[in-house]
């Protein structure tokens, strides 16, 4: 679709958006599950139209010589098709955090103080590639009791307005205002320099993408953005660890998945486990085919590790690659994973209580863990029931967003005639 | 003091408050209450001192020929002095926010997750004239663990400078860095620019002062900032409302104090209780020499009000003037306050159940009241012991904000060795 006038097209989008989240605000919890099934049932039904829109945007993907690892994230399978759906489903069944009220308690002068959580208003979601984003989004979004509007990645434009068509579907079936939930139309960047900026429109942005993406976007925005930044995660192995719980969790957070930004990059060992565990913990990564770049005393032990240079410390790899780092105690672990983390997600494995109690104290990141992997950190794993991001930022939410990050909370006072003296 | 290299200063102070940040992060409960403690003796002795750097200032605003509301502000008292010395005993008194730990549970997977409330970091506190803010500011920052820069009026640099030193004294006492609190040093407005753009050292800006001055900041700032914008408040009468309660509640909505951001600027009246309540309401505001802008229903009631316009509804008078509408019912009262309303503090008086209900949900604001005066909207008086501003904005705190808005969660998980699958 092409737009003529960008600006005024994003502004009406946004219009709308703020007159639909008034109503989305006060939306009944019945309705809004209504919505959702309704969504999920269209979804599966049109399994074949969603197929069909996505071969379009996979032939185009081809012509236009985009990568196998980008074109890989935009296919959609009949099983990924079915889990949209089913992710729907399972947030219809995730308890309504809307108007939970609590802390209500009466004050000195005999009104009650409590706080109401209410959704946050409009919110915008730019991401790349991966069409289920919109029903994930648009399906959180929803029931958090927000306005969404969704500017998914060009190549992916015809799945993505596949997906849209069955989410207004499921909108009208529960007479929810369409325009709740509005997948922009155009593949123009411009749309997404006026969404970012229509303070008056659109209270938060969530971007789902590379670092480039976000970083690009938390610079230009003027409304707040909830960021991701890198997952430079980080294990480190106390001397007082359980040696097969540290090999167990060490292997797991760097081996079950290389591309996941809560997989480990960098290993912390103490210096008096590390001529024991070492040996044992580089069989296991060099026999998967993991690349170590260590220290010096780290090579001293094991002869098969590249040097690792001031950069590797603070490197998302992504890939199979791990670093590795012998520290002489917790502190300099602390002190390490403070300096060169990007506060996502850090664990400690030991058995000694006051480590383990320090370790989730000082270390400064938005899951802090204890004997077990980085890989846990994730929305389904902490019970959240699914997630929009994780967030990388200090203020609203840190770590793995859910319904709860998509809201606020408001202050309610009751009173019964009382005044200020 | 002359600062020639504004850029490398501010970031020099920006590089100490992070490094302080950290060891406030970790500071154990006694020790930073033994700091507002000593903050509170050495203000409380230096009284003389400080009156005299007060002196100095007033002189200086009066030669530049600065207003008398401006002189006023910035003038500190005896009874001034020692209030700031007990409001940093209150802070002292608070439960220490940090640490505490909620909603730990297993997980199907084995592992424990919860949150922890950690400290923001490093926040930057921008305000004008009062230099009683000098001592609040560092005293809420320094209990939730944070470092802070506080950046005063240039009209109360002695005042703050003087202040400054009570502060720095508090930490010594307390074996806490003296950088955890920074007063900078130069009244060059340049200052301000490095400080809400340090987005490595800085991770939320709080401006107090005139919305000219928030919305400034909140243009020009790359680090998030927690504005306090107008304050248009509104009480709606409910038909069902109780008539003295109802008197009482508008008059002390209005005026109890002119100038405060929770006053009531319009009133909103149902029209089958307006034609008895509002010529009893006019008399004791006509009374008290307020100014009344009615629509033309009003007015058909009491002839001595002049005529509200358009402009009128959005408006913070600040001042002895209030705006009345007559509206037909409660949706209209909720989208008057929707649409005109500054999202801060609105009340309604009504006995009506269903009314109550829908009016604490429906209504967009920090703060949401039935049967009691927007007054009440306050730091104090919500019992967060002491407030460092009260937020208009939609993310991360709304309404009044004191410990807790200066803090956030992290994810803590426990496990016992589990990895996933």
């Amino acid at each position: 679709m092409s737009i003529s006038d960008i600006k005024s097209y994003m502004q009406s989008v946004g219009r709308e958006a703020r007159a639909a989240s008034r109503l989305m605000a006060r939306a009944e919890t019945a309705d809004k599950n209504k919505a959702l099934v309704a969504m999920a049932e269209a979804i599966n039904r049109d399994q074949q139209k969603l197929l069909a829109a996505n071969e379009k945007d996979i032939a185009r993907a081809q012509e236009n010589g985009l990568e196998a690892a980008m074109i890989d994230r935009l296919a959609l399978s009949q099983k990924g098709i079915a889990n949209m759906a089913e992710g729907l489903l399972q947030i219809a069944a995730l308890a309504d955090p809307v108007g939970e009220i609590s802390g209500l308690s009466y004050r000195p002068s005999g009104i009650q103080v409590g706080k109401m959580r209410v959704p946050l208003g409009v919110i915008g979601i730019i991401y790349e590639a991966r069409p289920n984003v919109t029903a994930d989004a648009a399906g959180l979004c929803l029931k958090a009791g927000n306005a969404a509007i969704l500017r998914g990645g060009s190549e992916a434009i015809y799945s993505n307005q596949a997906i849209a068509q069955c989410v207004r579907e499921g909108l009208r079936a529960a007479s929810l205002p369409e325009s709740a939930i509005q997948v922009i139309e155009t593949t123009d960047r411009a749309a997404v320099g006026e969404l970012i900026t229509m303070q008056d429109y659109v209270d938060v942005i969530v971007p789902r993408g590379g670092k480039g993406l976000i970083e690009r976007i938390a610079n230009e925005a003027r409304v707040p953005v909830i960021k991701h930044l890198d997952g430079v995660c980080h294990v480190y192995i106390d001397d007082q660890a359980d040696f097969d719980k540290a090999v167990r969790i060490a292997d797991n957070a760097k081996t079950q998945r290389y591309g996941t930004c809560n997989t480990m990059e960098t290993l912390l060992v103490h210096t008096a486990i590390a001529e024991k565990i070492l040996p044992v913990l580089s069989k296991i990564y060099l026999d998967k085919g993991v690349e170590l770049r260590g220290d010096e005393t780290a090579r001293a032990i094991v002869a098969s590790m590249n040097p690792a240079s001031e950069e590797d410390w603070a490197t998302e790899y992504l890939a199979p690659i791990l670093s590795i780092r012998i520290v002489d105690n917790l502190d300099q672990a602390i002190e390490h994973i403070n300096r060169y983390g990007s506060q996502h997600t850090d664990a400690v494995v030991t058995e000694n209580y006051t480590r383990a109690r320090r370790f989730l104290r000082e270390v400064d990141s938005s899951s802090v863990m204890v004997n077990t992997t980085t890989r846990f950190a994730d929305g389904f794993e902490y019970g959240l029931g699914a997630e929009i991001g994780i967030s990388t930022d200090k203020i609203h939410a840190r770590g793995p967003v859910g319904l709860e990050g998509l809201t606020s909370q408001k202050y309610i006072v009751l009173g019964d005639g009382q005044v200020r003296q």
